[in-house]
């Protein structure tokens, strides 16, 4: 996590204070559920909440704390008591320091969801509006990075929409996986401490409750979620890669906003970068990178480990920063991308009309030439175009073996653009449920 | 895929027969529609489902003219063309090879995905038979490694049950995101085939048609698909780790079966090895070390490049086969699972009933006595068990601070093992819904 | 290891009949110098070599013996001993599996890295040749994909020459890494085995006895054979990115090499698509991905465990197998790369002589212009050559700030590509020692 | 990157004020190579090293100006200039942004390295003083966590000491990987600036010219020697391992040093938990998570992209500060380890012999026995020692056929320790040199 590629929003979930906070939280709401209960006094859980709720908790006392004792969550119940005097011995009675720690981890995880959530949000409506701004802009399609048959650049945008609506659904079944509570006690037998005080203390967080907890919230739940933002972080690299490609000076089809006052080189001051794009690039790389230390946490030994804390102390914080900068920026590209129609039309007839020999390959299929000798028909004067500069239409209509098949106007038709768009709104239908 | 970790069902879903037969469907089902829309003739398409459903494809002789024309899918065709006749011209009208490719590998991860779901059924049961057998059998619970409180084995295996439970549950998503069909032509544009030919050789595979593909289906799906599976593996290396951890010398409280023929060491005889386990172990690694390549996968450059068919060509079947494997093997292991609950008594009672600490600390506090003044108690009468073998009850009773705040009867108490199981039921009500 | 990406030699390495005869050679030498040691007599040793070395060992057969015994060496033991008679009681004295098995490994791990020095030697031979042939061969260098400043094409294969260079440096060390012999014995104490048999074996061999191994070679060794072997891939991935953006259609300045018979696609027969240097992109993620899986292995359990095993079983012949194909297919398309110096001309003068503002930036600069006022001076200029299509020369002689600072001639001579090339020869020498 | 899991010489290698310090020191370095060459005056070289030197760099001044121009290197000499005057003109001459920031990275790669080799040092001293304190303390060996044979608990730490000999040496290797320095303009091919300017500074920083640059330093240095901190990483997890096994509840024969003042859990006073090798081991896991990032940066596009940067902005300090941490943290392990060599024993002698079938079975062999029979001689009785707990020696005192081939004081003998431990010193030899 470094400010360079942080927002402050996210950053604030991570931080000492919104920890303590929630840590607080979770005490008093069990402390709540344990008056209820009769096993502490609720004249006892009421002051608990007043002191504590007014209380600032000091981070660098909480640390000094901890240098003593070696041990966080018993620093801050220190610290705690400092502010809520001898009603302090009713906090966390029969509880364990994990129900504690992984609770509070499972409602920032969820937090920072509810970011991640709104973020995909604002890039798919971004998506949306220039899909439609350039649904009917012709482009070429390209497979493996040849021109292939035309398509429109809204069609494209449509195609990273769709890809996106996934990413917010996986999003929301990894808010779900990390979504839970444990209050559960030293090895999740409850022995301690009653069922109860996890249910009410999962509720008043928005939290389930753990089924069963091991004193840990069992981590392939973490392992899911953070494999979620690896997939999501490689869409964004998808979309990411499409304008870097774009905006290559040979292609120019499309650029990153460049502002007035931005230098792109040092030494070639022409020169425009898709430096956002590439950025999210290797942030993507990244944010892919956490998802197998993540996996590697699940098989802690027996009730539990603490091998995964030092993994999650990063990775939680690094994933979602990261992640929430990368959506954000991405949007940004997108609402601001400056797209050149006029370009991509003179790239698409680079090639006179080569990239209309599927058409025509089918139309002597359809005129009763075999399939193998459509394909030597149309090759044949494809490697006119291709090696010699020829225009396709020109070279058909001079080959008498294509002509003695199909006639003149046919063969134009099959020059029309229309043809290739005519199901944009079908594809448009299925994706936006509009067109 | 070695034949030392593979089982033959799901083996025969990636062999040469299978996907030219699925092919071979893709294709038929497609000229139904053609025939229906009325492009070809519904006559020509009963002739390709007639002699073409008949015909036995020749890996071999495929193999041969792809040598020459360097393309699977055509040089399929042209093997499928000698079965079919002068009919065979109607067939992939307006299709691409992508088309044919993507929606086999969609039906084949479907078909894996419905093997690893009935395997992990297979798994839940050995779980569930094994649970409810040891759901009262006390055992020591630990934390890094070290004792803390009992809990019982049935505990143990109830939260395996609700984690392969939520496998299972993944995987449905993970099925789910990879079963779609793409039958769009070249760039995805339908421009040379109706959108109605996708719908419906979708429905007759058990596909739901891709809302929108760039000739191909996009690979967000498939690393979605594989990182799921990935977590699962690392779900299967958790419980092997487990039973490792139980099967070693000192420890002793559960086996892997060990058949009267085996034998465990060409030096050692009395060797019993958790070699089933630690095989599970690396199983793990490898499925979860597919997951990157599949999310590299993803940003194909623009409507597609063919960078990702090499990754799936390998992780495809690896990954569901070493699963099937995997799953299968656990299952075995916890089905026929040596239990020692002797032992597990015994290494409870090492001690000398300090894992009770946790309860008298909790009986001071209660009885008044402030948090850190209970621990120091605790703390001094349990350093005299741990270093000098001493008896933790005895000590306690001989303790005249302790017992000035606590009864002898009360103290006695503490070190009952029921109270640490009274919660047993709520936990399996809450995972298997029954206790 | 899939046949589509093998070749025959590489795979023979991880064939069970090498591996059958690499364990009775390991066998027989160890007998030998147990002979020299008196503790079996010279005789036996003999026996064993001629009985074993004549036969052919029945992988079929021991695989049935394994499926009793479930073991693989004592299986083979078995055959062995049905082969060469009673004296085959004197063979694997005092050894225990690993022995035989880890050492195996290392044999076919050196051998595996010897075909891959020779596959680099291929490649490195191949670039050399083609980059002494395009060393003056003008071509844009690119960053960001956005034209920089003049290069030659035979700098960008010298790129790639040395950087293969590093490989196979790494290589070298990579292979000393796992180059190692551990006859040892139960825990690597030799107590049952004088050390004079290991260090007999490893030379016989051609390995280095293994300083202390505790029944295994150690796994860092191979996890950094490993994780060498996906630099490599990803050195591989970068020359073949190169080359897929250099064929890509509006670039087209490279090619690779289109036999006659070949179908790009079955749809377009004018596409000649970059597909061997895409797949080598899919084989890097591959090979890269085995990395992790290794560096799991380290970690073994005390003085071992076998969760090693199954992960070696897969990428040792994955890995290998198809780096080797990887760097044979990279050497084959370099050798017949087709290069179009004419359209790497025609690409650099897209932008009318914008390449060269650094030139004049600096031109300026050196008149007494201060950096800033330079900057300014050129950004106005080239944005004109930019956005109007204007020339950058032609703009520069008109704008008389710049003549005021600067003759019409010292304009002129910014421009000549020569000044771009004049160090080449430098380059080509800190490469290749010659030029 | 955390305060955690930092110490403060490496972080400081990372901070702001070390970069503008390093790029100043290239800046300055080539201002003295270009004077020397006569393309600047000599007088203004000094004048930069004067007024530069002495210069405190403001780094929020640096991000303001930044903000504007949304480039680093030039903000950083808008800053510069501010100090040096007019002659900060002649700074930067014929160089490129990457020249500074890929030196610079060269640079703190490099005193990184030198901090972890010290790291490795301090590490291989502990593990050598504790090995020869142990060399004869005699434990069991476990493969598969079962008793094996005995070795001593010297042998394991000289395995580990013999593990960071060749981590010391593969840093070593990845160091000058990376210690390299390219000052070579825009596309590298030193169009504005003259290869001695390289040379010259290289030499001055300790670094060596790259060959062949390409405005950036081939990230395939930078892979390797991030993949080498993930080999080292394994090793830190394998050590770690090791002792968190040993310090488990029912082993007990070594443990993490537990201070007065720690309290090992909030609810069990009596645990002293493996808390910092558990911590190892999740760091292991997030140095070994950066390889791949690392990797995946090789391929950058044509002579660069920036995908890398933000990459290495996270990697480069987090691999190495996390390292360096882990380093220490495993020293300090070590150095205090507490080791209970009577456990050892106890441990040792649980299955009263077993451990000796190995001796047995040989001398049985040895004694005419085929090596079929002698097995089924010793599992006959070592099935009673494991089943009933009877006593291996005396069992087969009693077994009239084993007895009718060995004496009883040949039978005796077998069970001998110091049998095992006679080759340790030749262990020691070949690691220590010394025994």
């Amino acid at each position: 996590m470094i400010p360079r590629y942080s927002r402050p929003e996210m950053v604030s979930i991570w931080s000492q204070e919104t920890k303590f906070r929630i840590w607080f939280e979770i005490e008093a709401h069990a402390c709540d559920a344990l008056a209820e209960l009769g096993v502490i006094p609720k004249e006892a859980a009421k002051t608990i909440w007043g002191k504590g709720g007014a209380a600032t908790f000091d981070a660098e006392r909480i640390d000094e704390i901890e240098r003593e004792t070696k041990h966080d969550v018993i620093a801050f119940l220190t610290h705690l008591a400092e502010f809520v005097g001898p009603d302090s011995r009713f906090i966390h009675q029969g509880m364990t320091s994990s129900d504690v720690l992984d609770t509070c981890f499972s409602v920032q995880l969820a937090r920072a969801s509810d970011l991640l959530l709104a973020d995909i949000d604002a890039l798919l409506a971004a998506l949306k509006k220039r899909a439609f701004e350039h649904k009917d802009t012709v482009t070429i399609g390209r497979s493996h990075g040849i021109h292939a048959e035309p398509t429109t650049f809204g069609v494209k945008l449509a195609q990273a929409y769709a890809e996106f609506e996934r990413c917010r659904e996986r999003l929301v079944h990894a808010r779900a996986e990390i979504a839970t509570c444990a209050i559960s006690g030293a090895v999740g037998t409850f022995a301690n401490i009653d069922p109860r005080v996890e249910e009410h203390v999962a509720e008043k967080l928005g939290l389930k409750p753990e089924p069963v907890s091991t004193q840990v919230i069992p981590r392939d739940r973490h392992a899911m979620f953070f494999a979620t933002l690896g997939v999501i972080a490689s869409c964004i690299e998808r979309l990411a890669t499409e304008i870097r490609h774009l905006q290559r000076t040979e292609v120019l089809e499309a650029e990153e906003y460049f502002s007035p006052g931005q230098k792109g080189s040092s030494a070639m001051p022409h020169k425009r970068n898709p430096v956002l794009t590439e950025n999210l690039t290797g942030l993507a790389r990244l944010v892919r990178g956490m998802a197998v230390p993540a996996m590697e946490n699940v098989p802690l030994w027996h009730e539990r480990d603490i091998s995964h804390s030092s993994v999650e102390r990063m990775i939680g914080p690094d994933a979602t920063v990261t992640l929430d900068f990368a959506l954000a920026r991405l949007t940004g590209v997108i609402e601001k991308l400056v797209v050149y129609p006029d370009n991509m039309l003179a790239n698409m007839n680079k090639f006179r009309g080569l990239i209309h020999s599927q058409r025509v390959l089918l139309a002597l299929t359809q005129a009763g030439v075999s399939r193998e000798d459509s394909y030597r028909l149309v090759q044949r004067n494809a490697m006119k175009v291709w090696e010699q500069g020829a225009d396709f239409l020109e070279e058909l209509l001079a080959d008498k073996d294509v002509r003695a098949v199909i006639s003149d106007e046919a063969l134009r038709e099959k020059f029309d653009l229309g043809y290739h768009t005519k199901h944009v709104d079908t594809i448009f239908r299925r994706v936006f449920g509009e067109a």
